[in-house]
């Protein structure tokens, strides 16, 4: 922070915020960029992003509010059409089909489309990012060019089959089988009871004319584990199901009624054996089976490990609904006056109200946080899928990556959503302005493509597990950097973990008690040790569970289930926290880079503050420190709110994306209105009078 | 607990939990007599709440999912003539009229109409709640016999026309007037300009023939603030707006779109002197303005006090609409299993999770409380509002007590509502569950009836009052019984509050540590000595604010803001726990007993945990102790398990009520037939075997 800076503040910013003289040149004035912090956040898929946006804002793609569901499917079916035409969902699939083998810009652009509607968001992902995506992914050349051009052109919905009534999270359990008959060369798909029927299957209820059906692949008598297989569900002319194939409607459901999710069973479907998508498993015409993939649990992980690419796309579109539903909010809080509390004349913006403030910024500078993340994340995922690094560990670490980000901000979205809906008041609530009709629409977001706490569950296992080789691995990314920048001696990088503690415990709890917390090293080294701390407790208690029966180890576990998932959450937000922060790096503007480092100690402190017990438990704060905390959030919020609305500007979300009557300046306008008619009646010498100023008056005058 | 029981356990518990020997004869055993705790539960209105389920039991009452917000309309208002039918809302009306008099169990079954559908609730509640109260309560004689008996047999449809677009919470800022002209006896209703137009008012849109309409009287040049005034809105026979009234259609919401809330706005509209709802202020066909209450500010407050109710049928409803989603949840993870971590046949229940147990428990916990505190405060309303007890005084505890548990119960109903709804995964989502739809038609009760964060302020300036009366008032319920508790001396007692403080000092931070967390005094000592000492702080932070400027002490409140809220939350969440406290005195059987008393704790070490770091970084509780408070509630989770079925039972609602697919046994059926299946399969030798088995069995060979 030792740039002058001399260019003018945001148009955001209000007046009295650059009021203070700067003490000399060497004081950077806070200002944001709007426009070069809003090519920052548009990241490295940048001309994607912005094709994306510019079909999201078509009246073709938005969502109408209150059709029924029926006409609703109608509208998002006619919408993908749309979406083929307009060349806008091709990206990801192989030049040689008309795609341009453009994964993470695949995803950068579809996750765009939730801002139009994220029933029409998640139809195309079926489509294409499951369905497609499953035949591409799993299959081989042949199934390609059987099936890709006509998924590709939408001449083929279909379905991604692979979620059971009587199992979700857990895949491998489902009990759908695929039993090889050599005498026919054929697969019978088959359903051996109702638990087993396919559900919650988008396209399945009226759409789908072909499915991807995941199934238990049973040749020679040996289960070889779960497998996908392609089946024609429906007569392309009749649209009926074919024979041995039914199914149901899931109805109505709590948002995303533009997709028509239904269910699915099969009695004794008979399919080709080639419609086995057979690129990590095959059988022989003489069923025969082999796979490239030798063990039957590293086979069917990476078999399901496209569905990773469904868990990056809902965390950048939960994202992105929260920049929508902030950029409308904080517009109306700057707007919107309530409560005359500090002169008689004038009431307060909301805005300018402490609780407000801290309502709504400390959930923009998780959005902020959740933002930088995913752009992480995406990059990491096209670098695996683009081929460019994908070892068995990238594509570790992007499970986990995902798992954790996921989790986090589709949650974030919903809480964002919601307090969004209430600040806006009863006019919150109105489905013009949209929070209640994306929250509805996000719910299913916090438990589909893997539920939140069960992919919480799989971080902490891969933190335990990480943790249990002994610190020779340095792949808990964000611990082995931490040390690298806590400490200068290569003794201390290259033993990892343990050396951590170690580290933590040296320098005591007074020193770390006097840790600066609106520094970022001090912000890190909490964050850090936490997580270190977390993980180390658990498996510490957990130590010699794999000793104990299968039932004693499972109860054991089950005791630290839940500290375990807080470990989990603890690291994922430490992951934002420094996507947050390696992206202040990156902002070349000083003033700006001073105002997003304000919003970075915002988020930094909001967790310290959230865990607060969890430091002063463990002498990791004082007392005295401990208390100064909300104090300095309570600053920060200050700080901010001058440049709340550049930071919502920067988004980059125009009207047409944001679409809500609340952010449209008609509430400054009434207001304007309001306040001109008061002023022409008091001119006017028609104003009535108070009886309140009468009673003082008449007192007044009895008194002298 | 010395008492020796030897009932047999409660249907729902688990056959394990009674399986330890107890050590002798003073072991009380943990079992829920449900049948006694329901009628607990019930109330003092009991029989009218049992008469209100019964109806709202009824499908002609049941809200139809998918409906659109048009033929929802036309549905919930014939609800409303079937409600007048079946005689169930004319409780609170007096007897001459063919009501009973009976405020309290009007409310109480007013708000089981909830689980019906809660648009029917919230419209039943316009129409006589807030409509035909605001005659009764607002009105004299003259208006009850012109309007009443259409009100009542719904003949006229009407408005509560106080809420204008720009001003919510803030009623007293409301810009509608009406102004006397002595020339024609006749008040002109005029809206000034469009941030005046009435706004989200119910039965506005096409229902309503007349409204209460509130504005700013003006006669003789003096403005003698809001008050109501009856005002014909549509022609009956064609359902046009008479002359000068226009409005709009607020259209679809975020839910309860079986009401048509609307805007209204009026152009000079004349009605007759005699139109103004005079019992609390008069003007004199020759304009002379009188009241029976002189103080202007007084006055506004006795007017709007009629508002009090809406308030308490919300905390009702809001509790009412927890206990169907956790009887739905808590069922369902009863009988759903998923991941088969402990044995290989046999997945766990998912309520055998320790996380699942505490988004489920933690959440019953408080729904208990909840309840607790609504039956007090329902009663406190009764005695107010049926005369027994309607001092000043009696009056603002009952505004306190309502504005603090309606914030409270109604956010803990969105949030127990989501995390049911995410507790049954996909299946939860899926509109037949109603989680989702009960959500969306609830979500606005934590802004209208008073905005919850502006009730929590209110709540909050009452606490600061109080404590600024020098510690004379004995109002500060919970603080003064907490002294009455803790110490006998009578000069505690009369000192009051700072006395608690003194207290507090005396016994030292190292005795406060050593409270017992499980102990029911140790527990109060904590939350009360919390809410003392936040409000002790913040009292002194605003020290002098009377003596700064009007803007400057209103910056000085504002930067305490956001603790001055936190305070107020503590304040009734504290209320809750005594309340809770209070119903275990009432439990008669032992067992009973027990297993609500570790509810009751789990309720209070929950609050406890959630402000942890405010109870360490303030001395209250040592660094050790602090440790074990997670500890303890995952125990106290273990034992509340085998009585959760019990627990939710008890809540008394039947199928009809809950009409959740989940919570019909549906599940437990499936897998049975899924084990049945498997179960033959293994016996007939034709289940294919698994590969990881095989290659084990083949690794086997090799080595032998």
């Amino acid at each position: 922070m030792t740039e002058v800076v001399d260019r003018p503040a945001g148009k955001g910013q209000r007046p009295g915020a650059a009021s203070k003289p700067a003490p000399g040149p060497l004081r950077v004035q806070p200002a944001v960029d709007v426009e070069a912090l809003g090519r920052q956040l548009l990241g490295k898929w940048a001309d994607v992003r912005l094709q994306a946006r510019e079909l999201a804002a078509r009246p073709e793609l938005h969502k109408i509010e209150g059709l029924t569901h029926t006409e609703h499917r109608k509208r998002v079916f006619g919408q993908l059409r749309y979406l083929v035409e307009n060349e806008a969902v091709h990206r990801a699939f192989p030049a040689a089909l008309g795609g341009s083998d453009d994964h993470g810009g695949n995803i950068a652009g579809f996750e765009e489309l939730v801002v139009a509607d994220p029933s029409l968001q998640i139809k195309a992902g079926v489509q294409w990012g499951l369905f497609g995506s499953a035949v591409m992914h799993l299959g081989t050349a042949e199934h390609h060019a059987a099936w890709l051009p006509g998924i590709m052109n939408l001449d083929i919905p279909g379905c991604f089959a692979m979620t059971e009534t009587g199992h979700g999270s857990d895949v491998a359990s489902i009990a759908t089988t695929a039993t090889y008959d050599p005498s026919t060369e054929e697969f019978v798909v088959h359903t051996p009871f109702r638990a087993a029927w396919k559900d919650y299957i988008g396209n399945a209820a009226t759409d789908g004319l072909g499915a991807v059906v995941f199934a238990q692949l049973v040749t020679r008598g040996v289960n070889h584990g779960v497998h996908a297989f392609y089946v024609e569900l429906r007569d392309p002319e009749t649209r009926e199901f074919l024979p041995g194939i039914g199914g149901e409607d899931d109805g109505i459901k709590g948002g995303l009624n533009g997709i028509d999710n239904g269910r699915l069973h099969f009695t004794n479907v008979r399919i080709p054996r080639t419609n086995l998508l057979n690129r990590y498993g095959d059988v022989a015409p003489d069923g025969t089976y082999s796979s490239p993939i030798a063990s039957p649990g590293r086979r069917f992980f990476t078999m399901l490990g496209t569905l990773v690419q469904g868990r990056v796309s809902l965390d950048g579109a939960a994202v992105a609904a929260s920049k929508v539903a902030l950029k409308a909010a904080i517009g109306y809080a700057t707007e919107r006056r309530q409560f005359n509390a500090s002169s008689h004349t004038e009431e307060e913006v909301l805005l300018d109200y402490q609780r407000h403030q801290r309502r709504l910024f400390t959930r923009l500078a998780t959005t902020y946080a959740a933002g930088f993340a995913h752009e992480q994340l995406l990059q990491k995922f096209d670098d695996v899928f683009s081929g460019a690094h994908d070892t068995d560990e990238d594509r570790q670490d992007l499970e986990t990556l995902a798992a954790a980000l996921k989790a986090l901000s589709t949650w974030h979205a919903l809480d964002t959503l919601q307090e969004c809906r209430e600040a806006c008041g009863g006019a919150g609530f109105l489905i013009e302005n949209r929070f209640a009709s994306l929250r509805a629409d996000l719910d299913v977001y916090a438990t589909f493509e893997g539920d939140n706490t069960v992919l919480l569950q799989l971080v902490a296992k891969r933190l335990l597990a990480d943790y249990a080789k002994e610190f020779r691995s340095v792949d808990f990314g964000v611990l082995a950097r931490y040390v690298v920048g806590q400490a200068t001696g290569a003794a201390i990088h290259r033993t990892g973990l343990r050396q951590v503690a170690q580290f933590m415990a040296d320098t005591g709890s007074v020193q770390r008690a006097a840790i600066a917390l609106r520094d970022e090293e001090g912000q890190r080294a909490l964050l850090t040790d936490r997580v270190q701390t977390m993980v180390a407790e658990a498996a510490a208690s957990l130590r010699g569970s794999n000793r104990l029966s299968q039932e004693k180890g499972a109860a054991l576990f089950n005791r630290h289930q839940n500290e375990l998932i807080d470990a989990a959450q603890a690291h994922a937000e430490l992951l934002q926290w420094e996507a947050f922060t390696d992206a202040l790096r990156e902002v070349e503007d000083p003033g700006t880079r001073l105002v997003l480092t304000w919003l970075r100690d915002l988020f930094g402190l909001s967790l310290i503050e959230k865990n607060l017990s969890w430091y002063l438990m463990n002498g990791r704060l004082s007392m005295q420190r401990g208390r100064t905390v909300g104090e300095y959030i309570n600053r920060l919020l200050v700080k901010i709110r001058p440049h709340a609305m550049d930071l919502v500007e920067a988004f980059g979300y125009g009207d047409e994306h944001v679409r809500a009557a609340v952010a449209t300046g008609a509430e400054k306008g009434r207001q304007d209105e309001a306040r001109a008619y008061f002023r022409s009646q008091r001119a006017s010498g028609q104003a009535p009078v108070d009886e309140k100023v009468l009673l003082a008056r008449t007192a007044a005058a009895k008194r002298s």
